[in-house]
């Protein structure tokens, strides 16, 4: 069984097949955030650090952290913000930069094994950010993109997880410090986007058996209701294999989708965790009359 | 493509693979809801004909009608309540009981080809519902059980199943008016409910190629918020090939997540469905900001 494992100093986060579905908080990211950018521009990482501790209060086992601001120095601010959040929380991070010199920076200030967001196909990625990866003794985000861009056909996208999967090989990083992102399309433009990213992860979980990620939000792009949206990806993903995701944990409703396809999945022993989390306040109080139904009438009649 | 055809006097719901999840409402059922079983007794069918208005403006595409009131004239009762619900409404309906006259005299007044529920594994069942389902043109819901009771063993249920689908062809009934319910349990008793199932419903849908519903509710009987693990588990059962269910259309957790199961599944083209049932009110207006995220940033940078 393939387990991914990211430390913080004090804790340990398993991701893996037989695991509950890992909650990575998106929420620290500056991108489309004005207020949150000026801020941590301008040393201010006040909002940094309630959001960390938001983010784990909902529900987050590890959290993604980003600095990409435009025309800022994004190396300082990323390793900034990590010391911030690992002063806070003790949750383990994802250090999320497209910027080589930020991931570098990021990693060196990171307590524990920290998984780098992310490496490409592209070679230079490849070739810049694998070494990286090990000499910090980290894991990885490999997204199935190359130069080429993102490919329609989802055997190409593998082709290149494949390819990502080999060459960390060569660096000496083991499969199972590889999560995948089969990259989630909008499913409002393209109908098959789900089923596309369902397939993948067949694939990933049972033939490449390797962790799974994603941006869980972009499936809804353009649609009403989007949470819902979020919330129906994120458990018919999670069916599939889909170990992990980089999500809002602040939506209860996409939360409450992972927690539930755990029970589905049957790696919430006993539900012990479904039942501490929903146990108070009762809130099927009035269905308590459900359990004369179909079901009921049918265990008797069996 | 298997598709079970049930009809009214002037509407037709397909239930396949490559349909929208059908919705069947559970909602017309004296089990458990005294003060309904007395009107019904009584010959006051006003709550029968409002929650058949109320399910159907909720989302059924089907109801379920059960008159199973101990001591009463049930075939007089359910032909009524049929006769009822089908001057209110123009959904297809199941005809549900155990009673074999109940079923006969719900068939004779009923207007379309309907879905008998259920026929079960039992000789006595399929000898006598079997040519009913026949005589009227019916559809009708095989569950898995047999004089045995309920398997603990899914690999005995799908048995049964195969047994009821050939038993229904030695009737001249071929496997697509066959719905099989693989009989859901409670995954707070059972913590492998939820796989023993979707393993049985993988199967129902490659090698028998036959629909598939259920009582949802079962799911989350000894749970708290379980409305929210039905949802999950409806997603879920949905990705595995589940057609149908027999559940409560008035909680909008479970409709949400079988519309949304719809949009995952590509059988809902273009979204419309899920457009027009959640564009007005905006409930995501907040989340506007949501469009620079992750996703966005990522497709730019392919």
């Amino acid at each position: 069984m393939t387990h991914t494992i990211i430390t913080s100093a004090s804790k340990e986060v398993i991701i893996g097949f037989d695991k509950p579905f890992c909650i990575i908080g998106e929420r620290i990211n500056p991108t489309g955030r004005k207020m949150l950018a000026e801020e941590m521009k301008n040393g201010d990482y006040s909002r940094v650090e309630a959001d960390a501790l938001a983010q784990v209060a909902a529900g987050a086992h590890m959290l993604d952290v980003n600095a990409g601001i435009p025309l800022a120095d994004e190396p300082r601010i990323l390793a900034e913000a990590i010391r911030r959040v690992q002063a806070v929380t003790d949750v383990p991070l994802a250090i999320d930069s497209s910027i080589i010199d930020a991931l570098e920076a990021g990693l060196s200030v990171y307590q524990g094994r920290a998984l780098v967001n992310s490496v490409t196909g592209e070679d230079e990625s490849l070739e810049r950010v694998l070494p990286l990866v090990k000499k910090y003794d980290a894991s990885v985000v490999a997204i199935s993109n190359d130069e080429t861009g993102i490919s329609q056909d989802p055997n190409e996208r593998l082709k290149v997880a494949k390819r990502i999967i080999e060459r960390a090989a060569d660096h000496g990083i083991s499969h199972d410090r590889i999560v995948v992102d089969p990259l989630v399309m909008p499913i409002s433009a393209i109908a098959t986007a789900g089923r596309q990213v369902f397939a993948m992860l067949k694939v990933l979980k049972e033939d490449f058996k390797v962790n799974t990620t994603c941006g869980a939000s972009n499936i809804s792009f353009g649609l009403p209701h989007r949470r819902a949206i979020n919330a129906a990806f994120l458990t018919t993903a999670a069916s599939y294999g889909m170990t992990s995701a980089i999500m809002n944990p602040l939506h209860s409703e996409d939360v409450v989708a992972v927690r539930g396809a755990d029970v589905m999945n049957a790696v919430d022993p006993d539900c012990r965790s479904w039942i501490s989390n929903y146990r108070e306040p009762a809130p099927e109080g009035a269905d308590a009359g459900a359990r004369g139904g179909r079901g009921e009438r049918r265990r008797r009649r069996g």
